[in-house]
């Protein structure tokens, strides 16, 4: 697993979702249908969805029912998208709510919904509902329960991803957050088939927690590609129950800068087990961009490289190729100059330059080169431009492009 | 091969490049290296290159040549971009040009130049000056000598690349337009590692000829696309010697309509060999969108279908899979209601509706979906998108992607 990174105000906890107190999970399957439970009770909540023009029936469930409300319930399905679907797509939504409402006794205008799965196919009701009745005996607050909640919501998903963390805020009180995720493909610039659950103990309310969870997103899922395609149904919503008592806000009413810490820190450990997951990936990438004259120029280069094919393609043949790289550089259309440009790769202790300066430092009988492809037979691969051209970056994770990834995408059968 | 159209000006002629009068030629290659020669006296020329912000050294160095000059010969030469070479780039550029002046006798300032292959490897200068004076030795009007021009500039291509036509203008002369391009990958939305090279017989001056080939390229070599990346390499260039001594403008001093429908014929023609040769394609992709709100919407759909990782994956799996179009559609950002579209693939005769007004028409057990699947199992795959938006239309070609493309992709070496 990729190195995870320590913040002295945030610890690393177990238990997912469920460390967060006051959060109960549950999650069964069936085959490749799925359905996870998590309950919260009263929890303010924000969410960030899908910018594709084309959206789920859920989403759009869920947008409405989230909009000034509080949450008490997410009914998160797998295996069906419940996407392109029409009046009857709406109907099973709205079915899917009520049901979860007799059966746990919660009012149907606390409960939100999210889907994951085939787009365009009818929702198998009768196996979703038998799922629903089966998770709504299992609800608890337990390792196991956010383990089987991340299993639920798993499609092509080879892991189950989870993360939480114990944040000592600014005023020395304490407060947790804890996540679960899924997501493979279909994840492009603006998020993908990625359904993300993240539920803190904290006191803060609507507006807040939206603007805290926007800054979080944007250098976390917004920053991973597996193949620049954007699915219709992505979801993140994050809720806050307040169990611990403890405000996240400053005095002057500012979110508290150690929970922005932790909850950016949270959403990049998902973001990350996500494209470490990526669709039939055999190399996790990591490319920092430093030096860029605008954060939109450093986003874009960022982006621009985890996304491009030939790179993706040569990560996986383990080939240095930073010609490669500088095609991805160029055609991001930030502002560069080639002579000014170098770019480096590492992975764990090992980095060595392939081009300082605009300078080729790796070619034919260079030591750099033969060292660029020792570090290339690692699973994770760290590209480092510095661009030279002001002060702003970023980062942006992905994996690479296998024979797998044709394979898992062209045998997925829709019937 | 897919369909060629016929319209009724426009005759399909044999000859390649050399179909055009006063154009000669020649090939030659040497194992992953190759130079190409064409030769046409003092031809007024224009010329659409790369938007990527990292340009090769003859990229730069033809840019400049070609500004408000005429031209008699073009130097291309394969296996080696002479990109991302610094000083030494541009002095192998100038050796070209100067050893090419020497032995054909042109001026320098009547030669232009164009490089394909690695990217950032020093030019192996000896290879490609002893090619230059091969080549020199059989230049020569004929239909081997535009092939062996064609194959010579191949790099990942598995069949070289001509198309000639004669045209009826309006006043009924006859001129005659021939090219050769190579390109299969890092094909993007805006040209790919493609070269191409364009000969007419008309008369037409520079300024014209640049407006000319702006049309036909937005339709043909800005609507292919293999992988989404784009070259620092990229060129067309389109140059006319007047021989047939027919003008090719009107009396308004207007272009001669059936001179630039024939244009646009002949790129779309050499574009969509480049998708069909797409680096591991096994079938030749082309979407029609019609009834888009704005021709930018149009372009925008169709791009973003072609691009779509995860439909490319699907064609290559022979699945219908429209959810995945559903979701590129989406992604598209262009004006679009889920409600009122339809989705229709074809092959040859076969056609069948997969969504029509946003119902779904091909689901288990339908005959549509079995025809679905029927028509996938061919070479040409055509998918068409109704958005009943407006009136605007706009078509793009491509590929599937396949296990060969991460093949090719993670093999070639670079070094």
């Amino acid at each position: 697993m990729y190195n995870k990174y320590y913040l002295s105000n945030i610890k690393l906890i177990k238990g997912g979702i469920c460390a967060v107190d006051g959060v109960k999970a549950a999650g069964v399957r069936n085959g490749k249908y799925g359905v996870a439970l998590i309950l919260s009770e009263n929890s303010y909540i924000a969410g960030t969805f899908t910018s594709n023009k084309i959206t789920a029936a859920p989403v759009n469930y869920t947008k409405k029912i989230i909009k000034d409300g509080k949450i008490s319930l997410i009914v998160v399905n797998s295996g069906n998208a419940n996407c392109f679907t029409g009046e009857e797509g709406i109907e099973d939504c709205n079915n899917i709510v009520a049901l979860s409402s007799k059966l746990l006794d919660i009012s149907k205008d606390k409960i939100a919904t999210a889907s994951t799965g085939v787009i365009g196919r009818k929702m198998p009701m009768e196996i979703i509902s038998d799922l629903i009745k089966k998770a709504s005996n299992n609800v608890e607050n337990s390792i196991k329960a956010s383990e089987d909640a991340a299993k639920a919501i798993m499609t092509t998903d080879t892991i189950h991803k989870e993360s939480a963390i114990q944040i000592t805020l600014k005023n020395n009180n304490v407060v947790k957050i804890g996540g679960i995720c899924k997501g493979t493909g279909m994840i492009a610039p603006n998020m993908g088939t990625m359904l993300c659950f993240i539920a803190t103990d904290g006191k803060i309310k609507n507006e807040d927690l939206k603007y805290s969870l926007k800054i979080a997103v944007e250098d976390s899922f917004n920053m991973i590609s597996v193949d620049g395609d954007e699915s219709t149904n992505d979801t993140v919503l994050l809720f806050a129950n307040g169990k611990s008592e403890n405000e996240v806000l400053s005095h002057s009413g500012k979110i508290d800068e150690n929970f922005q810490e932790g909850l950016n820190y949270l959403c990049k450990d998902l973001a990350k087990q996500m494209a470490y997951d990526g669709e039939g990936a055999t190399k996790f990438l990591e490319v920092n961009v430093v030096g860029a004259k605008t954060k939109e120029d450093a986003r874009k280069v960022a982006k621009s490289i985890i996304n491009s094919s030939l790179v993706k393609t040569a990560i996986f043949g383990e080939d240095p190729n930073w010609g490669r790289i500088v095609m991805a550089i160029g055609h991001a259309k930030a502002k560069i100059d080639p002579e000014n440009l170098s770019i480096t790769i590492s992975s764990g202790e090992n980095r060595v330059d392939l081009v300082k300066d605009g300078d080729i430092l790796a070619y034919d009988g260079t030591s750099n080169l033969k060292e660029a492809e020792n570090i290339m037979k690692n699973r994770e691969i760290n590209i480092i431009i510095d661009l030279k051209q002001g002060f702003d970056s970023a980062t942006a994770y992905g994996c690479d492009l296998s024979y797998d990834y044709v394979k898992i995408n062209a045998e997925y059968t829709t019937w």
